[in-house]
């Protein structure tokens, strides 16, 4: 095999504190600082003023690997690999600096072998971005490219994503995509895959093998389950959430167990729970797009909180709260000058009568029940819903977009967004949730 | 001792759908609905359009402690309890519905007996009000109450506390209270003090055991640390979040370990940490209040996001943003028709001109890295700061309003905002956090 190599500097940078990092220089267009890829394949910026001295350590070769072609094997699944952006599928040039997507069938097969032998691999570029820039229309040409994917004929798909909003997508999905045939698992990666302690390679292998193993039928997310270079999991398209910025286990179920778990060195895929969708040839797909322009809003309450920060959506589409505990917003009358409590309460009643508002809560894990408290009712009052529910916010998000889309009717899309439809609401009493 | 009583009415609801329920019926004004306790400790609320029958089984008494005297033992230290309200010393009286707190020291002892044989108990009233409700003004008459404490030369403080924002509150204080030579222990509960399931009883004496038994001093959390009834968690003022709306293990410590865990059955109080500060006699406490009229936001990016939700920040004093993974907003050109997300960039331009924009992660865990990825680079040339915190977006919040309120030169608050003062930005690397 023909082999290709970029070049790369290394150097050891010395800080007036008496500090030393050694590690391979990044080219950056900031002026004031310099950038190196460390041995543990962390970046750090430093700043020149606190620079004592750069050594240069000379040229360094780094491997790429080289496209090769990749032959169709009948007796293996088919599995389309959709590219959206994100580290999962990227490199870095250290001759430039620059990010590069590999996204052609060959170039991933060449870069991670060992998926060439569990399935026969298809790719394609959808977009390469970072996924927190993503909007409904992207949602929309994902899953108009699945839908697509599907009438090929392949058995499952992998959709590379980057890590920031890839739980959105995943509920995005989840209700953007009815009867959906087939398994569409999200893969994405902490570290770039070009890095050693990158989680690309194990992170795609093992969504390959649980599609390749399983009759797994919806839209999941796999990735590492924890900080070893082991097991992966599979985790509830509709009840999973980022909750690390950098850990390789940062994805976790929420109010949810794992659908399965996944060792791709000891060819297992285990599930956890059963009562997954199957695959079935003679379901036929539904897509519901969502309405591009919509604007809906997440606010979030805190302490000292001000009614000008709900009046930012009077001409929004819908919003979803973010409350305290149970659910609550500063809404009691209580002895201060402003008076500003009661201005949030007058807002959020004026919001509800336009548009559906609904409550989640803040703490992440657990469920919203405002009726404990009168501040909960208070907020009930005020036409707020979403009691009893257990969504995360980023759920409810593009729930209420997917409704907000499909349905003509404002009392239609309040009262399914307090319906379980796709297993998004779960059924278990307050405080026995799954937790930390 | 003689008994007081509270007469409550036991009744059976049986459901349309065949569901019984048996509990104590709960007064309400709401018309439509039933809200019964059940045995478990958790009120439900039955719509009566749902109802087939209400069977009501008698009325039951309820026992009261009834208030007596607590003497002052010159060989236990003293503590005092200011109250502000929650559950934690609430009780519900069944014949009228009402949660009423149980504050004064007599109440409390008679309640809880087993405190009165740690510490002597002094109590006080500071307010009564849900923790969601707290504006700046309150965080500062609680600082004033805590210094008025110290001055009468009591061992330790428990504060309780409503859960929704008690992490709010210990950050403030944290702040506020600059070389604290006692402890302040905050304390709440999930469930009120007069259910069989309450945490109130255990959080309130594993806080007394912790002043008691040991040396430390500075703001701290005590709550549950798991599901059963056993231990405690002393948690860091500054690195604690509530992470679940009602299991009574809600709070965890954030990118940070718990400081000290308490068994009091065992009586046992025992450090995780060890390098916490110590009780000084001669240290000289300082307060620095906050300025109650500041106006500081949060808001959180999302998909499809519009640069309107920013608009509403203009007039303020300053702004913590939450971002996606390592603290990333939608600030990319990307093809769209909208341009919203170059928008939403120059909207932060303006805001960072005028107040300091500081970055935290929705993530929750883990530590903002602005530096790897081009929006981000894009976010600090906008004139974001926050690079490298590890703060949750609560503690950037009360972080912030000290600073505004306590540093007139705006570029200082910046500074000051990115250095690590009192152990709210903890030093370790990227991903090797405590984490789940």
């Amino acid at each position: 095999m023909k082999k290709e190599f970029s070049q790369a500097e290394l150097a050891e940078i010395k800080t007036k504190d008496n500090k030393a990092f050694k590690g391979i220089l990044i080219p950056s267009s900031e002026k004031d600082t310099i950038f190196i890829k460390l041995k543990s394949g962390y970046n750090i910026g430093i700043l020149k003023s606190k620079i004592k001295g750069v050594k240069k350590l000379g040229k360094i070769k780094i491997e790429r690997p080289e496209a090769t072609q990749h032959k169709h094997n009948k007796a293996l699944p088919t599995i389309s690999i959709l590219h959206t952006g994100g580290t999962v599928a990227s490199e870095v040039d250290y001759s430039t600096g620059a990010v590069y997507p590999r996204f052609t069938p060959q170039e991933i097969v060449a870069k991670f072998p060992e998926l060439g032998s569990a399935a026969n691999i298809h790719s394609k570029l959808i977009s390469n971005m970072f996924s927190e820039d993503m909007r409904f229309a992207h949602y929309n040409k994902i899953a108009k490219e699945i839908e697509s994917e599907i009438k090929k004929g392949v058995n499952g798909i992998i959709l590379t994503h980057g890590t920031d909003t890839m739980h959105y997508t995943s509920a995005a999905l989840s209700f953007m995509l009815q009867d959906l045939p087939i398994p569409v698992i999200l893969v994405g990666a902490q570290r770039s895959s070009d890095r050693g302690s990158s989680d690309a390679f194990l992170n795609l292998a093992s969504a390959a093998l649980f599609i390749a193993k399983t009759d797994f039928a919806g839209v999941a997310i796999c990735m590492h389950a924890n900080m070893n270079d082991n097991d992966c999991l599979i985790l509830p398209g509709l009840k999973t959430r980022k909750m690390h910025s950098s850990r390789r286990d940062a994805f976790k179920a929420i109010n949810a167990k794992p659908i399965a778990r996944v060792n791709y060195y000891k060819q297992i895929a285990e599930f956890l729970t059963h009562d997954h969708k199957k695959i079935s040839k003679g379901t036929k797909l539904k897509v519901h797009l969502l309405r591009e322009n919509l604007r809906i809003g997440i606010v979030r309450s805190h302490p000292s909180m001000h009614a000008t920060e709900l009046k930012a959506y009077s001409n929004f589409h819908g919003l979803i709260l973010e409350g305290t505990g149970l659910g609550h917003f500063p809404v009691s009358k209580i002895d201060q000058k402003t008076g500003e409590n009661e201005k949030i309460l007058s807002e959020i009643k004026k919001l509800a009568k336009k548009m559906p508002v609904f409550m989640t809560t803040q703490t992440i894990f657990g469920r919203v029940n405002i009726n404990v408290y009168s501040t909960g009712r208070k907020l009930q009052e005020a036409g707020v819903i979403g009691n009893y529910s257990d969504m995360t916010a980023e759920t409810a998000f593009v729930k209420l977009a997917y409704l907000l889309s499909n349905h003509k009717n404002k009392e239609e899309v309040k009262r399914l967004m307090n319906e379980n439809l796709h297993g998004e609401i779960s059924k278990r009493i307050v405080g026995e949730e799954e937790f930390l």
